[in-house]
């Protein structure tokens, strides 16, 4: 039985997730919460293994239904081995993406379509949804700003359409699931996100631990 | 639209899937037919990279879903990459395992259940079913004996109950595809079974390719 909160960050990529989450982690265990911090693809040591091979500027010839696969035998790794274990002690989980990710890269960015995506990534979640999901919204234009100052893997590599695609996506999702999914201005001062994020977050922590919180 | 002819080979390891996959092609280019003989997991570059993970003896905390998920992968790649690009050319294409290894080891042997893993296999073979399939039943007692000699990958390693398992769904399948599998005891005489195999793919390649075959 699921017990600790789950909160993962979605977004472009260069959207800030990561900053994000780790700030939120410092703020978190500053406050004396047990938290596990991961990401995806990858997180374990079976999920970075596949994590070269999806993100390898190498494999261009990868089929679109293989990558969706990749990704879901990563996220069934992770959810089997860190997340649903930590939230069955109460450990609150935050994660760098999540099925969202698959839904808007595989299911519109590649064009598999939001059901074989569900269908497919419902055997790796199971029971592991998260509570609560920041969007971090940065359009595809700012987004290939920035992503301009570093070197690129495979997914980054993809054409103005796609990073289109995803960032249209995101944007369908956010008003698909309204309750789970906050959007926020990407490009607004790290420090006033990370302020914003934590106003959510706090009251679900209480929700979910009581009034005390979970303090270690 | 499919035109050649799909042949797959299934059994517990060491059953001689690998040698008689090899003698049928020997004597089917032989005969002037254009083939190519592919394996699973792997059989492409992104495929090979897969294998290793699935395979790798240090990945003992592999989840039972993440290890279906990656050989469906693997499974997306040789098909989009090699199986059906052959078919559609009318080559004969001869597999050395496909999705009935994954209904039996993952299915089965790890207690997925067959309905899980045909609805991801779904997805990653598409249109591409086998026309015949060859069942070499060598019992688990026999297998072990003959892995004895040999160095042994992750699932090898497997504990006699799960190749006990394995060796049972295979039973199984083959009562519930008795028309598309033909189940040879993999005991005899190597020669004797590649001439029983080649008396059950000389009528399926006439029907597929007129009186006159498939020469190139």
């Amino acid at each position: 039985m699921k017990k600790g909160l789950f909160i993962t960050f979605e977004g472009p990529d260069s959207s800030g997730k990561t900053t994000q989450a780790q700030l939120l982690r410092e703020h978190l265990t500053g406050s004396g919460h047990n938290v596990v911090v991961t990401r995806e693809p990858g997180g374990t040591d079976i999920g970075e293994q596949i994590r070269n091979i999806i993100l390898d500027k190498a494999n261009v010839k990868m089929d679109s239904v293989a990558e969706a696969m990749l990704y879901a035998a990563a996220r069934a790794q992770i959810v089997a081995e860190i997340i649903r274990p930590a939230l069955e002690q109460g450990i609150t989980v935050v994660c760098d993406r999540f099925v969202d990710s698959s839904l808007v890269y595989q299911g519109q960015g590649r064009g598999l379509g939001n059901d074989a995506v569900e269908t497919i990534n419902a055997y790796a979640v199971r029971d592991c949804v998260p509570d609560v999901t920041f969007l971090l919204k940065v359009n595809p234009e700012t987004g290939a700003d920035r992503r301009q100052s570093r070197e690129n893997d495979r997914i980054e590599n993809e054409k103005p359409a796609y990073h289109k695609a995803v960032y249209e996506a995101y944007l369908a999702l956010e008003k698909r699931y309204p309750q789970r999914i906050v959007g926020i201005d990407g490009t607004q001062d790290v420090q006033e996100i990370s302020r914003m994020i934590r106003e959510r977050v706090e009251p679900l922590l209480c929700a979910k631990n009581g009034i005390s919180g979970n303090k270690s």
